[in-house]
C-alpha cells in the first residue's frame, strides 16, 4: 500500500466530542517541538497547572493534565485510590457509571452499586441510603455531567452527603468543565477529572485532574502498590510536581504539542471567564432549544436535569436515524452524535460544547437537520426551527 | 495569574528524544479535528496501521497505535500478557529492563530477573540459562535498544530463544524503530511496543505496538480480566479493529490530531524507505562519531552494541556536565540527553533520531560542545571535531 498525506473534511462537530477546535488553539498545536525536561516547557507546565486550578476553581496543588485521554482520567483516580477489598459505591445513570463500575471491580474493590434509569440524574436519596447501609465504604463515585444521556447530577449535596460519611469523591466532569459549573473546592470532591476534547475545545488526548489533600494523604498511605506504573500518582508527581516547582524527575515523555494546545485552550477560557463561558453555553442551548421544540422534536431529558451542553433529542418514529446522520455528514459536514447502549436509535446528541456553543453552528445545525428530516418525510414543522433560534439569539 | 499565549523557543533536539519533529508532520497535527467514528478518520486509521506493519515489518493483524506515550505501550503489552501467578524472565540492562520488572511485579506476576551491566547488551548465555531453569516461564521480556545506555541487544537471537522454549516475548523498540533493523516477523516476536517522538521524528504522546496470532490468542483466553480498563486489548481491538474493517464500537477518544502526526511521519518513511532511513541513522553515526573522537571524548558502549540513533559520550573529567547542558541550551539552542540513574553524571546522551539525523545537526553538535568545552577548559583537541565530521559526511 502507498499512503498520500492525509488531509481532513472541514467538519462542524456538533457531537458528544471532539468539538470544533478554536482555530488558535490548532496553531498553537503545532509550534516547534521542545524537550520535556527544558526548563522553558517546565515554566509552561507551572502555568497549565494554575489555569487548570482556575478551570476547576481549586486550590488543590495536585492539580495537572494526565498524558492520555479521559478514560485514563478516570483510571488514575481509580487505580490510586481503590485498593485491593475497597468498597465503592458507585453511582449509574449512563454509560460512564458502567465503566467505574469496571475500573472498582479491576482494581480489587467492591462496587456497590446505586443505580438510576438513563437520561434521569443521580437520585440523592438511593445514594443517601447506599452510604447509611455502607458505613465501611471508603469512596462515593459519580458522573457529575453523563455524556451519554446529558444529565446532570447535583454534585454539591452528593459530595457533601460523602463528606458526612466520611468517604472520598471521585468526580466525572469530562463533559461538564468550563461548560456548566464546577466548583472542586466549594463541593468539597476529593479526585476529579476531565477531558480535553468537550468544552474546552481542545484537541482529544488529555485528561486534566485535580486530587484534594484528603486524597493525596490517601494514596501517599496506600498499603498496595498502584497496578498501574504509568498512572502511579506518586511517580507521576515527581515529573509534574504538587510543590508549585522545584526539581522535575523523568517517568514519562509528557506530549508535549498537545499541551501547547491544552495551554491555549486554557488561556482563551482565562480570557472569557469561567462565568462568561457557561453563561454562553447555556444562551446557546436556550437558542438550539428553541429551534428543536419549533421543528417538533423534544429532549430527552427533564428540563431540571438538562446539560446545556450535550442535548439528547428523541429521534421522531419511523426515521433511520443512522441514515440521518449519514446525510448531515456527507451533505452538510455536519457531525451529530449517535445514543450509546441502549440509548441506540432512540436519541441523538447534539453537542454545544466550547467553541461549538456559537450562533452559526446552531443555524447550520438546525437547518440541516430540518432539510434532511423533510427531504425524508418525517413529521416535522419544516422551515420553523431556524426562525425560532434566531428569535431566541436575539 | 494571568497567562499569554505560550511560544516555545526554536531548538536543535538531539538528547535521547523527543527528536526534531519534521515541519510537514507539525503541519499535519494542526490539520481541522475531525470525529473519532468519523468514516474519513477510520479510512486514516487503516492506513496507519498498514504503515505501521511496514515500519515494524510484520503481517501481524493487530498492529495499530496506542492512545498514550511509550511506557503506555509497554503497559498495555504486560498488562494483557501477564496475569497473577505468571513467571516472566525479565533481562535489565538498563533503565527500561527495570520499568518491566515494575510491570511485571504490579501484574501479580513473578519477574526472574537477568541483569547485565548498563552499557552492555543482554547476555544471550545468561538468558539461555534462565530459560533452561525456569521451564514454567511464560515470557521473555528485554529491551532492543536500551535508551538510558545506547546499548543494542540481539533480538533476533533473544526471540529465537524463546521459541524454542514456548516462551511468549515482549520487546521494547521504542528508540529503534526505523533508527535500526526491527523485524517483528523475522524474529518471530510476539509483544512489541515503540514511541512516536523517536526515530519516527513525530510529536510524543502515542505508541505504536504490534502483537503476534500467539499473543492475541493468549490474550483472549485469559483467565482473569485485564486489571486496567483503558489498555484492555479485548475492548480496545473493537475500536481499532483486528480484521482489516468492519464496524467501530466506542471505546475512547482517539487523539485525532496526534494521529494524523503520526500518519505523516509514516508516510515520510515510506517515502524514504525503511533501508534507507536505516542507512542514514548509521552514516550520520559515523559522522558524529568521528567528530567525538577528534576531539578526544569517547563512547560509553562498546562498537559492536552501540545503537546509530542515540551515543552515549563519556564525560571529560573535572567537568560540570550540568553546565554544559544549559551553556548548549542557552547559548546555542541545543538540547542533549543527561544520562539517567547511576549513569548521571558519567555520560551525555546525544541522539540521531529521525529528522535530526542530518548533517547540520552534526555541525551545530560538535561546533557547539567544542565551542563550550574549551569555553570551560576542558582537556579536549578544540577544533579537531567538526572537520573530522565533514570529512566523514564526505
Amino acid at each position: 500500500m502507498t499512503a498520500n498525506s492525509f488531509h481532513p473534511p472541514e467538519r462542524t462537530l456538533m457531537g458528544p466530542g471532539p468539538s470544533d477546535v478554536h482555530p488558535r488553539i490548532l496553531e498553537a498545536l503545532s509550534r516547534p517541538t521542545i524537550g520535556h525536561l527544558d526548563p522553558v516547557f517546565v515554566g509552561m507546565m507551572e502555568e497549565v497547572k494554575a489555569l487548570l486550578q482556575y478551570a476547576f476553581q481549586t486550590d488543590n496543588k495536585l492539580t495537572f493534565p494526565v498524558s492520555a485521554p479521559g478514560s485514563a482520567g478516570m483510571e488514575m483516580c481509580f487505580a490510586n485510590l481503590v485498593e485491593p477489598g475497597d468498597k465503592v459505591i458507585v453511582c449509574k445513570n449512563g454509560v460512564f457509571g458502567g465503566r467505574m463500575q469496571e475500573n472498582v471491580e479491576r482494581c480489587g474493590g467492591t462496587a456497590v452499586m446505586v443505580e438510576d434509569e438513563w437520561g434521569n440524574p443521580v437520585d440523592t436519596a438511593k445514594v443517601a441510603e447506599a452510604l447509611q447501609a455502607n458505613p465501611d465504604a471508603k469512596i462515593l463515585s459519580f458522573v457529575h455531567a453523563e455524556t451519554s444521556t446529558g444529565a446532570q447530577s447535583n454534585a454539591a449535596e452528593l459530595c457533601r452527603m460523602a463528606r458526612g460519611h466520611d468517604c472520598l469523591t471521585i468526580v466525572d466532569t469530562v463533559t461538564s468543565l468550563s461548560g456548566s459549573p464546577v466548583k472542586v473546592d466549594e463541593w468539597g470532591a476529593d479526585a476529579v477529572y476531565s477531558g480535553t476534547q468537550k468544552c474546552l475545545s481542545c484537541v482529544p488526548g488529555i485528561s486534566p485532574v485535580t486530587f484534594s489533600e484528603r486524597a493525596t494523604a490517601a494514596i501517599e498511605n496506600r498499603a498496595t502498590k498502584v497496578q498501574s506504573w504509568f498512572l502511579d500518582l506518586n511517580l507521576v508527581m515527581g515529573y509534574w510536581g504538587s510543590d508549585g516547582g522545584g526539581k522535575r524527575a523523568y517517568h514519562h515523555t509528557a506530549p508535549i504539542n498537545p499541551l501547547y494546545a491544552l495551554h491555549e485552550a486554557l488561556v482563551i477560557l482565562q480570557e472569557e471567564g469561567l462565568e462568561h463561558a457557561w453563561a454562553r453555553h447555556s444562551q446557546m442551548h436556550h437558542a438550539l432549544k428553541a429551534g428543536i421544540e419549533a421543528m417538533g422534536l423534544s429532549f430527552f431529558v427533564n428540563e431540571a436535569s438538562r446539560l446545556p451542553q450535550l442535548n439528547s433529542v428523541t429521534i421522531p418514529g419511523g426515521i433511520d436515524e443512522a441514515d440521518v446522520r449519514s446525510r448531515l455528514l456527507e451533505q452538510y459536514n455536519l457531525e451529530i452524535g449517535a445514543g450509546l447502549g441502549p440509548m441506540a436509535g432512540k436519541i441523538w446528541r447534539i453537542g454545544l460544547m466550547g467553541h461549538s456553543a456559537n450562533p452559526t453552528n446552531i443555524l447550520t445545525c438546525l437547518g440541516a437537520l430540518d432539510a434532511v428530516l423533510t427531504d425524508m418525510g418525517a413529521d416535522i414543522r419544516s422551515g420553523e426551527a431556524v426562525p425560532a433560534a434566531m428569535a431566541q439569539l436575539g
